[in-house]
């Protein structure tokens, strides 16, 4: 293994009871919040204002920014920082899925500065020191940010998606509720369900051997794979979206990454080309991406592969080549089934945006850790993916 | 899943490099420090040297309380208190195993109350509310104690070895060097691993349906069968022994009970009476004791076992009878093969002592939190570890 730091002090709460202990767990911080939102979900589902209502009751003032988009923008998490600072609320509680979370975090971290967020991201500003206190109330099981310190917003203007993390960012308690995601739509869910699982396929291709956290991937991919089939064919089936969310949380929240030190990523940071270029949702992206970017590795990676096949498939070949072939062809079509894209044409993006997408990349300098990119491979991937 | 907590802040430096740390991490939380440590062990590896020398250079004066037994008492942590009180000392760093860093928990929450520390195990006291900053430094992979919020202490007068646990006794920091287990000796490794199964087992056999617990746990039994052969093999192999040590962290830092709310914790009721008694190492305890509880609970059991001999030794039979009868005879094997007893007679408790150790399981009212054990069953597992 490599040596390695591990420290998560966010307190998660879990199961269909936890807005229950809001008023507990949030009244030692203040009595001023600033509520951040999406676009509409959270209002039509009346869990904004059921949140409204517990702010009451606890006895706190509640300030809302609303109107965080799928990918999210610095200049929202600008605008939210401008409004923390007038109203001068002592805690942020997110009421969402990742984009809005990621956004929130910007805002805690923003707040005790005089510059832009976007510098943070752009590694211009010195790392905070502080943030204000973060509480999450998560609508939608995907990117793990309830427990990390870990942000990612973008920039339309410069075509940049650009991830951040401190250890201030950390929210102090998340407050994860399965029912909350029963009316996840179907390709929601599949996207979300593709994020964990290459979040977890991010880690295992890191760095270093580590055969805890490779044995805890498998599993981890191997329930997405079972529950996100279910979560399809039944979105209300509580016991499925329980799982989904217990998955993608642990799938980046430092449990797979013990030993390893540093995920790969380089799928992530391609994916960001694709999403800040045609605005699709990350998961789609993702789905899309890994499939070819393991066929483009494969020679050098068969024998990780072949322990997938058997860990997450039990599929169990002595010949570790066939073994990886049938990993990828299971992860794609399990990708089909359950309705997330494993095709650029399925997305509306043409052959006739390659130069666009190749641009891109290369400005952006994407990059693996472990699995280095050079253009030759942004363009080999690029093909394997029409 | 049942509704869970998931709530772990303990930072984790794992290494071989973890105590060039030392300085930056505990500098913060004061200049005085009491180290405690055990006999002998930590003086003559020159660890304690060390750490001394490290006081030294990070400018912060220590006391030392040495003497803490391989079974700790109650009355060494009341004793460590007075000379923490007199020295009025801002924090507390353990240097040893589990005994040692149970004491040094009860240390730190002792400090701020003017009753014995008995009274917590007892339930006698008010839960705790602050304690001093506690930094361990591991020298032995076993109770998993550095990373979790839980103590054991016993009182040999009343023959009571009581567990306890409040959340201001998670340790700030614990260093994690497998370097330092190198030299421990075989029979020790072989009691560390059979305590952290065990802990996997008992939050395996607790209340609620977790699968991806389940998967966790069969991944660290997985491991901890590999590379404690190994290690006992191969004493200064370090491959093994950071496994090892990462695994026993790993069975009981929460990792293995979300979604399960409680583990079972009979088998461990059970040997602190052994423990208390005769003096035996509670490894020792719980690897002849845990074939028997398995094998007295099978017939309500065999799906379980049977999960465990397909994820833990990779077997695979249809009959689940057949399947469960393999785990238990496997495990047992396994204890024998790296020297760990499976039976009373190994560690000279002779059945002349049956009545001395029923009384002790009646007078404690030992029992789990799922598989509930009344006098007959006591009697009946007593029988099966002949």
């Amino acid at each position: 293994m490599e040596n390695f730091k591990y420290y998560n002090p966010t307190k998660v709460l879990f199961g269909n009871d936890v807005l229950d202990h809001l008023c507990p767990e949030i009244t030692a911080y203040g009595s001023k919040a600033l509520l951040v939102i999406g676009k509409t979900s959270v209002k039509t589902s009346g869990l904004y204002a059921r949140v409204v209502s517990l702010m009451n009751i606890c006895g706190i003032s509640h300030y809302t920014y609303e109107g965080i988009k799928a990918n999210p923008l610095y200049q929202d998490a600008d605008e939210a920082v401008a409004l923390a600072k007038e109203k001068q609320v002592d805690m942020i509680i997110a009421i969402g899925g990742g984009s809005v979370i990621d956004t929130a975090k910007a805002i805690a971290m923003g707040f005790y500065v005089n510059h832009s967020v976007w510098d943070f991201y752009l590694q211009k500003a010195a790392k905070p020191t502080q943030a204000l206190p973060l509480f999450t109330i998560l609508t939608l099981a995907a990117t793990g940010t309830e427990m990390n310190s870990g942000t990612v917003l973008q920039n339309n203007e410069t075509g940049k998606k650009l991830g951040y993390s401190a250890p201030c960012l950390f929210p102090k308690v998340s407050f994860l509720d399965p029912s909350l995601t029963l009316t996840v739509p179907p390709n929601q869910t599949a996207y979300g369900v593709s994020d964990l699982i290459s979040h977890a396929l991010e880690q295992f291709f890191g760095k270093g051997e580590s055969p805890l956290s490779d044995l805890y991937t498998a599993a981890v991919i191997k329930l997405a794979v079972q529950y996100g089939i279910q979560a399809i064919e039944n979105p209300s089936n509580y016991e499925a979206r329980e799982q989904i969310m217990w998955l993608a949380t642990n799938a980046l929240n430092g449990t797979l990454k013990a030993g390893k030190n540093a995920g790969d990523w380089g799928v992530h940071d391609y994916e960001h080309t694709l999403s800040v270029l045609f605005d699709i949702a990350h998961g789609a992206g993702l789905s899309i991406l890994y499939p070819a970017w393991l066929k483009h590795h494969q020679p050098g990676i068969n024998s990780k592969l072949a322990f997938l096949a058997k860990n997450v498939f039990d599929v169990d070949d002595s010949d570790q080549t066939t073994a990886a072939n049938f990993f990828i062809q299971k992860l794609a079509q399990f990708y089909t089934q359950i309705g997330t894209p494993t095709k650029l044409s399925e997305v509306d993006i043409l052959p006739t945006e390659k130069n666009k997408i190749l641009d891109n990349l290369k400005t952006n300098k994407v990059n693996g850790s472990v699995y280095k990119l050079t253009e030759v491979d942004y363009e080999a991937i690029l093909e394997l993916m029409w």
